[in-house]
């Protein structure tokens, strides 16, 4: 389809110039006063750690496609960086609403970064199946929705913060899930989807990094309880960890490890602990919520691709449903759980309708952000398999030659 | 052997979870007042850096074997965490126990990953030898004892409790190195013992991390001198990482490199430096111990290969007798007669009598350490050649297949 | 030609050890007051990046050939730490010359890991061209003519000395081009010194750090502005990784993405920016000034490789010319015209001779360095390959497997 792959051509550099015009153009007008944009912070080691975690790590976490190495971490560069441009961006702007108050240059950016997880969270859906302008049109339309839905949060719900923040994972992954179930399924026979061991080592190599830089991403923004955010995330995953190996093996045929057990459920921990590892006071508890996290990913893992993907024709390339989904809403609800048992133990349970509103309050978040993830979502996946954006072919899905140049073909692997 | 096999199933994941409650039990049972388990700390980035470095580094690093990847580095991530947890709750016990002072979690969490360090080292002894079982029971067996062999050298010989960890390297070297004694031979013909440029590649790059954070790993538990624990580290590194060049170079047949020696060389001054990095006061002492450490790493990869290993029918997989062993003991020898020198020179040889007392002590605790080493070494390796626990054919070591579900075997690497 | 690879055997060790001794003999001798080599700094993590930037980054950066991975990694590794200890050695010789201030341990250090950087450039050029030997002294040289002409920008000049050391890119890159242009062309049906996807995913790897890790590489030595360095760096090189992406594909014959494109274009909005990142008051000019070196550096490959390399019969094996020289020159002369607009702003325009004063000042700068590289890079080159030192016939040229002892080849890869 020589004719449709001209109009790739002619459309994602053009997009790609056209935001970056508008990047430029608004970075230019709207923010002449640059009182703090440069305002010093302490914090550089763990932006570097997080930087590090979102660009590279998930970069080779994704690579598990035996043909889709160059675009697996290259498209997760390129969105990374037009979503960091694009988050800091919004931040400017909800400053220059008065919707949020400026906290200079290195804490917005750090903001970004984190926020351009939920983007490389959702593209591990779709990996392979989108193309740039699509996988571009996805990634903003993220951003800017959930930027909405951090400020109904904050604004409507009164959550912290730095708590709407940590709603990326849940974000991320149901978007990302509500999206691929609109794209056609990958004919039965395509062997492309699979992994060889070299893409697997990649991909372990890309999830034990993603692994180390956890405790900094969940202890980047918590501005008191640093120490305690360090710790319980590096109980939680490493317990998650070992339950990783534990259930790989229980649940295989003949009590082998599987790589895509562990490349998925050792990062469990971290993202269920994500709600609360601030503010959780015994190492055992955190240790429970990452054996919890790991078992819902296996189990998950094993329901949903034998159950629900098959029923509901839905393909998930890389796992983000049980490998950031399910944990993230463990973790939701494991957060109001010990908010509301912490709280009263304190008041000795006599104040039920303040826990109520507590309770209230916490599930509101957890609902709106999940609703909107899905609803927004399918919409999303709606527009991007418009003919207007979508020309992949799905006898091309999970290829590198379709997107990037291989002047080696000739010389051979 | 399908019987066998299944006994491995069966035991695997129950040990793991049989651990990991004990684990849980014993964080929830032992330690309800955490007064200052979340004490504030200020060494988060050199924290992350050897995290990284036994995680990732010795990972990778040990990933030498052309058919063994998946399990260098998986079995290595789970033996880590699983590690990192048993030491915390020894050392929390210990405090429990009166023996040692509460030093907060970080500080705690920190001396646990190090402490793990040897396992990690005396797991490239036996790589590909011994299955997950063994290797967990080895772990365990061998962090307990080294947390015994650091109190009765702190206790016992008055060693300052940074420098008993030190010992890090020449315990767990020697402890792999006899535990590796006990294994069968793998059969003359078996080709899977050797490297590929693939797996060469890999392992460079987990040396070239190792490497990078090792200054790091030699300060983060110094108190008062990180800068010259930090500074000697370094010019140690770069001395042996020259020297690791021009010896491999002088030693082979036409002159040509060979990745192995320079895989081993380059990190022989960090080890050779660790028990002194702190307390030097010259760079040029800590160059030339660099050069010694890579001098004696190669001459002793030479001789052990040639000579004493085919003598005592012993293997060591990724010869962490030469890489760590030997440059351990000649760091113990130079920390002994810099120690002498530098107090002899100050009290102008007057005071034989305190110089000898601090030979003895300094000679005892190297002694002790490394006798436990070889002694429960030895055992160790007894009990898991014992039926209970072999359970590996030698003509199924160094092979991934064994642990590891290939489901993309039908596809092609 | 046994003869002559035996003589390369004789001189590989020989010179290494020569020059270990001598860079030991001179840490003996020359500094015997150490007063204040390990003086405290609070700069270690930006060490620790910047030292994993030049050895592991620049190593896998370098891996681009298909058949060059242990050489690209091993031989850059080689060159970093001995040219770590030559600097070191000058900065130390300066200082007891009383040509510069002492600045303590770690700041020496961490100049001398910059300084390094050219060197790590200067090789990309030469990759799989020069020997070991070669590559030895061109390394030595390249760091002592460095220092010497940035003496001459801070005595004659008055540059400030964290300026001086950002010529590092441009020296680097144009003495680089002049020391490849002296060396014979590989003959035209060679194809080693091509690259596969393998070798392009390692690349892309290394690429990825050096990215990640470049805001730590600007920020390093800026005294005070170290805020306004990270953030105009981050987000010069957010909007070349953009641009690159987009140029990449507006230039390939069908819309693809090119790997070697990518691998260039994103680093050079690091490199544009690393003369004016401290001094930058507005987000959008650095932005502008990424974009601008995405544009030179994918311009530039064009216009050299089809029309100025073959005219000249010059070989840049990893295109260090558009990579790191052009963005260089770029930068230098931004730097110039935004200093001048801001002095000018500032005086209203009425000082117009001190304005003159201010552009001969920094283009005379910027002319001795390129001239200075340009010059000793030919008359290096012209050395290199005399009878002495040069012993690689062209059809060895790219090949592991002629500094590298290959145990595996009967195994396969």
């Amino acid at each position: 389809m020589p004719s449709r792959y001209l109009s790739f051509r002619c459309s994602v550099p053009w997009l790609i110039l056209f935001l970056e015009t508008l990047f430029l153009s608004h970075f230019f007008f709207c923010f002449p006063d640059v009182g703090n944009t440069y305002s010093p912070s302490r914090f550089y080691p763990e932006f570097q750690d997080v930087n590090h975690l979102v660009i590279f790590g998930f970069g080779f976490f994704l690579m598990v496609l035996r043909r889709y190495g160059f675009s697996s971490t290259g498209l997760n560069f390129l969105l990374v960086v037009l979503g960091v441009q694009c988050s800091v961006l919004i931040e400017d702007l909800l400053v220059f609403l008065r919707v949020q108050q400026d906290e200079g240059g290195m804490r917005s950016l750090a903001k970004a970064v984190v926020s351009v997880t939920a983007v490389a969270i959702s593209t591990g859906a779709v990996l392979g199946k989108a193309n740039p302008v699509q996988l571009i049109v996805m990634s903003l339309v993220e951003l800017i929705i959930f930027y909405v839905s951090r400020c109904i949060n904050r604004t409507f719900l009164q959550v912290p913060d730095n708590l709407t923040l940590m709603h990326v994972h849940l974000f991320g992954a149901y978007f990302g899930v509500a999206v691929t179930s609109r794209f056609p399924e990958p004919p039965p026979g395509l062997d492309k989807n699979r992994s060889t061991p070299k893409s697997d080592l990649f991909s372990m190599l890309g999830t034990v990094f993603v692994w180390v830089f956890w405790p900094s991403f969940n202890s980047i923004l918590a501005d008191s309880n640093k120490e305690e955010a360090v710790l319980n995330t590096y109980f939680a995953l490493a317990v998650s960890a070992v339950a990783a190996f534990m259930l790989s093996a229980l649940t295989s045929k003949d009590g082998k490890f599987q790589m895509t057990h562990i490349h998925s459920a050792v990062l469990a921990g971290g993202v269920t602990i994500s709600y609360t590892a601030h503010s959780i006071q015994h190492p055992w508890i955190a240790m429970i919520l990452g054996l919890l996290g790991s078992v819902i990913t296996i189990l998950g893992s094993h329901c949903l691709q034998r159950c629900f993907n098959p029923a509901f024709k839905h393909q998930d390339t890389s796992g983000v449903h049980f490998t950031f989904g399910l944990p993230a809403v463990l973790g939701a609800v494991a957060a109001i759980v010990l908010c509301v048992v912490e709280k009263g133990i304190s008041t000795q349970w006599n104040n039920l309708s303040s826990l109520g509103y507590l309770v209230f309050v916490d599930l509101g978040a957890f609902c709106q952000t999940i609703s909107s993830a899905l609803i927004t979502g399918l919409i999303t996946g709606l527009i991007l398999n418009t003919k207007l954006l979508k020309n992949v072919h799905v006898s091309k899905y999970f290829d590198d030659q379709f997107y990037w140049e291989f002047p080696h073909l000739s010389v051979g692997f």
